[in-house]
């Protein structure tokens, strides 16, 4: 399983999404969607009911291979995203994980400096090793136009979860433990920027043509708080993923940054996911214009569907025809959304055309 | 308990909570705390355990005048906030509403137009008067210098939860109904624009002195659907408030706004209260200079205290110095903050010096 697999020559000019994160402006924009894999299809019920627990899924290259490519079959999106969770990487440094129908994810907190020596950093990629074997299997299923994207959780949002333990509502232990001690919690967090830049280091050597960051909760911190522990970990990953792989672009997701979007377009990200809250006529003029953006139709659109959804998508392809765009969500797809709006959705992009 | 209250003159010299909303810098900043009366309380969780419920405690002047009191006994901030419920409009309007220990409140949830006609916009005020009974009465009791502040939810906040029968996630239905009926959401919205326009008027007539508006989900919604659901709703009150009493301020809190918050600053609002995720350093180049903020304190701070919460304090006094500000959180206080991390806050501010 640690046996090294040379990078792919990586052929641009078959995947729009690597177009587009060069700066590029293709035929038409690339597409996937957050969370495109998962509980809203069908088959991925049918599945989960078959495979136990969550973490067996995530853990099984056969299973989280088949999941990532359900998608893929019946939508042909331009990019694939690895199944997975942003909380394996805790789990493989050692804390306690389990996930509770209902409950999300519960983990034994991590809330001191003197917890941080449960964690075991050395044991992470014999952890991680199934989740590199999926990569490696999906890196060859998949159609020569779709471009595979790994992903981790950025470490802040990471953290929250280790620090509290599951889901939180204001993530005030997080918080708590960053204003009241940032030296004790930078440990964490420099602990989590190591381990997320190895984590994605393998993925890349197994595959990966691009990285997503995800900073969920990046939206939670005060300016000065979101520079230390949201935009200076991210940039640290980006470039230590530039130094060994020059070629991977990066996306990074600081979901509800408002108007500290501005700030992380200045950290050598190649494209910037963009909640839905975002307003694009603000971003356009935020950003440098070469900047690949992502974004940014609300998941419910894409519940309700109808000429209120083709609206709202061609909103967005109209105020960003003219730079590097891949349309996206804001967020992930939601449970209730009837995969027949998915398949609107992708026939609405495919029949753009970007201006010449 | 409907005759009419002339309004009060307004001492603007000894407030400096009005003079900071009409644009002019005091000798130090004036302060409040949203839920500064509130569980961090002993003497408020005492008085609950005998007052019963928590709507009978807002219906009850003599309860919610004395809950009122309390912070400004303890601290004697600037201004002196109503309590009351941003639900107590619906409850008017006749839906039924519980708030359940731990659950939050319950509401028999509107989710259509034919909901509509369960609500009865005409026995509003009846059953609102003794909030302006409340109103009239902290009128009388308040120091001079202290300033009262009514305040409403705005229509959106307000209607996620009357749609979604009670605190949520995602405020799924609320946005399914307004994206995909907006002609029938826009019912419910005028419906609210109406009763809180009237509600804040009886409000400012009982002696309220400047009113704040509660936009807390106001960061949910896509740019076009903010400027409809969060941004018109609140011009439109703040432009019928400002033809009958041209001189009672109105401070707008669109949580979460992000880089909308620049557009809420065109809308004729005197103060703009910030949620702790604005950069302060971007808001000053995106707002007029004369324009009033508010805020933004992150509650966390106050729950930790010492040198992290009084640096934190500073940074906001010296980044706003130059314009016209009132020191606040970014959010309500929790129940976890030690009622003297407050006082020290309090301190700190009142020691504070406006340039000069």
């Amino acid at each position: 399983m640690n046996a090294a697999v040379t990078e792919k020559p990586i052929k641009s000019d078959q995947k729009r999404l690597l177009a587009a994160l060069r700066g590029r402006i293709p035929d038409r924009p690339p597409f996937w969607l957050m969370r495109q894999a998962g509980r809203y299809l069908p088959e991925y019920r049918e599945l989960r009911r078959q495979a136990g627990n969550f973490l067996e899924l995530c853990y099984s290259p056969d299973l989280a291979t088949e999941v990532t490519l359900q998608p893929i079959r019946r939508f042909h999106p331009d990019g694939a995203i690895l199944f997975a969770d942003i909380l394996l990487v805790p789990h493989a440094l050692g804390q306690e994980l389990d996930f509770r129908e209902g409950d999300g994810p519960i983990l034994a907190p991590i809330r001191s400096v003197a917890d941080l020596a449960r964690l075991r950093p050395a044991a992470v990629h014999e952890r991680l090793a199934p989740v590199y074997e999926t990569v490696r299997r999906l890196s060859r299923a998949l159609p020569a136009d779709v471009a595979l994207i790994g992903f981790a959780g950025a470490p802040w949002t990471v953290a929250t979860y280790m620090v509290e333990g599951g889901t939180s509502r204001d993530h005030a232990l997080a918080k708590r433990w960053a204003f009241a001690d940032p030296a004790g919690f930078q440990r964490l967090i420099d602990l989590l920027i190591d381990a997320t830049t190895a984590y994605l280091d393998h993925q890349i050597e197994a595959g990966a043509e691009v990285i997503q960051l995800f900073d969920t909760w990046a939206g939670v911190l005060p300016a000065a708080a979101f520079r230390r522990w949201c935009l200076e970990p991210v940039r640290r990953i980006r470039g230590h993923l530039a130094d060994r792989h020059p070629n991977v672009p990066v996306i990074g997701f600081p979901r509800g940054a408002g108007a500290l979007y501005a700030e992380m377009a200045t950290i050598g990200l190649d494209g910037l996911g963009l909640d839905a809250a975002v307003p694009l006529d603000w971003v356009r003029g935020a950003v440098p214009p070469k900047l690949c953006l992502q974004g940014n139709l609300d998941p419910q659109m894409l519940v309700i569907g109808g000429d209120a959804m083709t609206a709202a998508i061609r909103e967005i392809l109209t105020s960003l025809a003219d730079r590097p765009l891949i349309f996206n969500l804001g967020h992930g797809i939601v449970p209730e959304t009837p995969p027949e709006h998915v398949a609107a959705l992708a026939a609405e992009v495919r029949a753009w055309r970007s201006p010449s």
